[in-house]
């Protein structure tokens, strides 16, 4: 296959996206746009793709549905949304590497540089992965068990032998309120071929990753996937763990599942200057990996004195209190203080936070930097 | 109601429990228990009491469920048994002031003063809150809605009107698969009156203070609990908020429920000292508000350096993978540089850690101090 070909058919796209990479292509909105839409307007999405975007025929489309199953099985498209309960779920998808290039700033990981606009909020409509697994006849109370996806894009980390692969633990794939689904639709419209048309996973509350697009497997194990991206990549490594020691590492280092506590400053943006003492209102988001954001605080002076910012509660959410989707929050300053240095934590209802210091969570793959969220903001004249 | 006369039917109890508060009793067991029973004996089982111990005959006992539900009722002992199917959870109970003396040492809190042992497992037996509330005709699937809980025990903070009261949100109250039971069995046996007779609250993965002892009502309200325990106690206030503010602060600040990421060292204990260079093995528990513990990284150089300790992986758990007993783990040292500081810290499956610094969790109450746990080793002679 060639490399250069197998670009050639990607779909148009805006062209007001942050590039991060542009084959394959890894692209985060304008931050503005996060805080300006509730649910991110489709061509909006951040698009994190490892391969050409696969060019899939609906209509002769199907994934199989294998391993330890009674009756393992081929679904098509047509199948899937004549046989099962349709299931809608509001759901913020976060890539792993958001907020990446902070890490980076501090000392070089390897990974896609990402701002912090590596995430956004849509409504997946599909039927629910757990009435797939009991209609093929899973054993799905048996928590030792995983169920592995593959994609249908071929990638240079699977020797283009593979698409991308992931798997999740029985005990998220198999629970009713855990709202897995496979997913056909996106904003009220089939998904886009960037998002994984015809289908693909949602696992809500869990990183990005994990939600495997243009769906071509679900296989039930008693391990973990083999795939790359579930046994080298997406882990946080301990900070002393290097490219000379991290063979001894990759076994011992649990692969990544939910999200913890994420928040960050949308509102103003890096290097965005504000005149000194005028009326301003922070704000940004915040997100957990399903637990309701009860608290985000908010300091003007570094972290050293902290205000509580107003959170929009977020009646938008998984069904049976399950909050899959982002909480929006801001806080007005009347006088703005600048220059000065805005921080953001938060906090969920399971008194979970974030860390304070980066480096204490640094790691060689730049996954999962949810430390306090900093952003300078200089002065500049009122007139 | 004479304060002396009061204490006059308590149980009796072990002398070689660590008593916090004799009146009301609160104590925790001496902490080289905590690790040598993965389910604490009964009679070790940390006590956190708010009043004399009712003494309740159990013939004559009865709880009432009221509020928004169709059909109120009072539910006998015989009929909560007899009626409701039996539901058995292990978990884990602790105190949302379990390590409160570690943050009064940096700056003195109000409360009884806990070492790092408040917190014991059991084995739980009851009937599911769930299938009581359906019974009744409770509105289960409005999370808007809380379910209020109210003890026997008449307390100072309500003016001995009241007994301990808290609550907790309809969404965890009504979750199959949230493990919320009634239970009055504790270990095999009737709940002894320390921890309940006859009937208790256990709240899988929150804090110990919404479990509430000698189970006198069952409200469902639109609001939460009216209880100072729920209104101004437990609560995680800003550093910042002292008893000069806390006024402005209390509706401002959310009530605790789901626990976060927890690890302490058991072994060794505070001021043991360990031979430097000789063989030992480093060891302490770690728990959640309900996901697994996937790494704990210690620490023998106060935190320059990390390792990670063996988990005991916890079979032994709630049904269908909620973890809601704690994880015990251990870190053999061949050659222990004593003097030195360990240094221990937790991540769940959520990627969801602790916090290093103690001083960025302060708060006046005292109460979830899961910043990194350390204890200092000085050296002995190896002979
Ligand atoms: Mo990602
Ligand atoms: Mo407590």
């Amino acid at each position: 296959m060639s490399e250069v070909d197998s670009y050639a058919r990607e779909p148009t796209r805006r062209h007001d996206m942050t590039v991060n990479a542009p084959q394959p292509y890894n692209a985060e909105p304008p931050v503005e746009i996060i805080r300006s839409h509730y649910v991110t307007p489709t061509d909006y999405f951040y698009v994190r793709n490892h391969a050409p975007v696969p060019d899939i025929n609906p209509h002769k489309y199907k994934f199989v549905v294998d391993g330890m199953v009674a009756k393992p099985r081929e679904v098509s498209l047509h199948e899937l949304k004549a046989k099962y309960t349709h299931h809608t779920v509001m759901c913020t998808l976060m890539c792993a590497g958001n907020r990446r290039t902070e890490m980076s700033n501090l000392k070089t990981v390897k990974g896609v540089g990402w701002g912090n606009a590596a995430l956004s909020n849509a409504i997946w409509k599909g039927v629910r992965l757990c009435d797939v697994l009991e209609d093929v006849g899973a054993e799905m109370d048996n928590p030792h068990l995983h169920v592995d996806f593959y994609g249908g894009d071929p990638c240079v980390e699977e020797n283009y032998k593979k698409g991308y692969g992931s798997s999740i633990p029985m005990s998220k794939a198999a629970d009713p309120q855990g709202d897995v689904i496979l997913a056909f639709e996106m904003n009220g419209e089939p998904l886009p071929r960037d998002h994984g048309f015809p289908v693909r996973v949602i696992v809500p509350g869990y990183i990005g990753a994990r939600s495997v697009k243009w769906l071509k497997s679900i296989t039930v194990k008693s391990d973990e996937s083999e795939s790359f991206f579930q046994r080298r990549d997406y882990k946080v490594f301990l900070p002393s763990v290097n490219w000379d020691n991290v063979n001894d590492w990759w076994d011992r280092t649990p692969s990544l599942a939910g999200l913890s506590v994420q928040a960050a400053i949308t509102n103003p943006k890096l290097s965005e200057a504000i005149a000194t003492g005028s009326s301003y209102t922070v704000s940004g988001y915040a997100l957990s990996g399903g637990n309701r954001i009860v608290r985000v605080d908010i300091s003007l002076d570094g972290g050293k004195s902290w205000q509580t910012a107003r959170i929009f509660p977020g009646e938008e959410k998984g069904h049976d209190n399950r909050y899959w989707a982002w909480a929006f929050w801001d806080f007005h300053v009347d006088q703005f203080p600048s220059p000065c240095e805005i921080v953001c934590k938060a906090l969920d209802i399971g008194n979970n936070g974030m860390p304070d210091d980066l480096a204490q969570i640094w790691n060689l793959r730049g996954v999962m930097n949810n430390s306090w969220h900093h952003v300078s903001v200089p002065a500049k004249s009122k007139y």
